[in-house]
């Protein structure tokens, strides 16, 4: 934000144009209440007048905002509420604001969302990618212009932004080794979408866990869901009901958990002396289930305060087209509740 | 906003003072990047030519943001999660997108969560006031700039704004109406901080419906905590450790009410049996506890889409500063789980 490569101003463009100032930065911003001829012609004049891009983003709006703007996929997953957490820890601390956007997991929300933090003219975005999400081009327009963009637990490596992110082939596999050291033999996968990287890395480490371990891979064993209450009952349902009935489940995050082990209790089936169950994402409820469920912690807190820090550091370092992006790998940790401890302290 | 009492523009005061408009609509907007000596000489050049704070906030800003700026307490309360589910529906079909800012529960940053909307120039806030809140000044500054403004939840008739809320001693005294049905003669009360108004509302509710069934009213039966899993634990000791052991207990809020479940438990308690048990606000957990938690149901959805129509009513006739606000009230409605539910199907 330091350097100016070119000397040119939202007032050269307004000049030339013969319209306001806060016209020019209204359209380059693709405010609603600009005409799309309007827009057009300003973003054509600022690229014939040679406009840098983090230019536009930095001194054209006055000044900075002191706002990030957070897209979380839903505020009703106590983890995104964990990471903001850490995330408003490390604004605070460097004067910032923090608002918010929920995508509900879809992707023309997301789109929205980004629209909507460019025109409150926030100075950064940090954002989790939804799980419906599959083209990237609106967080493509935000390092268009200059606007910092940190992703953090759904990541893309294809966008070339710093992120932070937790091992999940990590947890996954230490999941699956819990089980295993707790005597499971059939060990179930309850998946999520294998579009969306992180679940995807979580299949990996429970193929991997069970192939160094010498358990062989049953493919009827692995079930896909849609990661929520529901379908982790339904797909607990379609195991419990197959020919080869599993004595361990590692589902791939703790709401599918949960379902499974209503579906678990339904039929009648002693947890974990039956079947052993272990979740991921260590959300809030899974304490205060009976039994308790175990999970694998991902650090959220850390996760919020290292992406925070990371676009502060990108915002005092200025941009570097050529620069490489960050990519930070927390390690998760397990947590062994009642619902898979056969054995042990 | 269809009526327009002074012709004076934003050009007009950016003219008189020889600055852009987007300074003087800045300066107007409190924003960090204005010197302070700025912001004082446009607001009194905007107070000399007349200005009414409704024209500075729909047309200096040269058109909508369709943005509405929502200020919860906390994210990791389901309850709010719920809210704003009602709100983002009635927003998106108006071509409204929602921004979240969570004071955390702290008056000092709900106070930075006005200024942040007031920034991004958002059309309107929806608000629940924090629990530490007592001074209301921050929300006064929205409607002296003709910003709407309305409470949910927790609201505050001093204001003069619109509200929807939950007939909060209706429920209460259901709640404690139930316990008595069940045989709960000894019934105490874990109340919450008694400023905030629902709080007191619901200790009402549970005093009159004692009085109703002619049951003397002990004192020592009641208890305040802080609205927290650790508070509603300790209150629970505190009561077990008493000499008048209740046989009931109603909690003021669900995470209250499940730090009481665990200290029930944990002394040994057969529960309904021995203490029955009810909560408040049907928090996504309450279902998955074992026993399943008892609670009052506050219509959340529809409380955030009431809330979100009554800022496009505002929006569509505009600011009347003799017009009533309107207070909407919502009915709760019981739901009897395993923790109360003694008798009956």
């Amino acid at each position: 934000m330091s350097q100016s490569i070119s000397k040119t101003t939202i007032e050269d463009i307004a000049r030339a144009l013969n319209i306001t100032a806060a016209t020019v930065s209204r359209a380059l911003h693709n405010h609603p209440a600009i005409k799309e001829a309007t827009k057009k012609i300003v973003r054509e004049t600022a690229e014939k007048l040679n406009y840098r891009p983090n230019r536009i983003a930095s001194s054209l709006r006055l000044g900075r905002s002191y706002i990030i703007g957070v897209i979380i996929p839903s505020a009703e997953i106590s983890f995104f509420g964990s990471v903001i957490h850490g995330i408003e820890k490390v604004a605070n601390i460097n004067g910032y604001n923090v608002l918010i956007y929920q995508s509900n997991e879809l992707y023309e929300s997301e789109k929205k969302g980004v629209q909507t933090f460019l025109q409150s003219q926030v100075d950064g975005v940090l954002a989790s990618i939804s799980k419906e999400t599959i083209n990237l081009d609106h967080y493509s327009e935000l390092k268009r212009r200059g606007i910092p963009l940190v992703l953090f637990d759904r990541a893309s490596d294809s966008l070339g932004v710093s992120s932070v992110v937790v091992n999940d082939y990590r947890g996954a596999f230490d999941a699956t080794r819990h089980l295993i050291e707790q005597g499971c033999r059939r060990i179930a996968h309850i998946g999520g979408q294998q579009h969306v990287n992180i679940f995807n890395q979580r299949l990996k480490g429970y193929i991997d866990a069970l192939n160094v371990h010498n358990i062989a891979l049953d493919d009827d064993l692995i079930v896909y869901g849609k990661v929520s209450i529901e379908s982790g009952r339904e797909c607990m349902n379609r195991l419990l009901a197959g020919t080869n009935v599993p004595d361990g489940v590692f589902a791939v995050e703790d709401f599918t958990a949960l379902g499974a082990m209503q579906a678990i209790k339904s039929a009648g089936k002693k947890m974990p002396e039956e079947i052993a169950l272990i979740g991921f994402a260590n959300e809030a409820f899974g304490e205060y289930l009976t039994p308790s469920l175990s999970t694998v912690n991902q650090q959220t807190v850390v996760m919020g305060e290292e992406a925070a820090k990371l676009f502060f550091d990108i915002q005092r370092k200025g941009h570097s087209p050529n620069g490489q992006p960050q990519k930070l790998v927390l390690e998760p940790a397990l947590i062994c509740r009642q619902s898979s401890k056969r054995f042990g302290p």
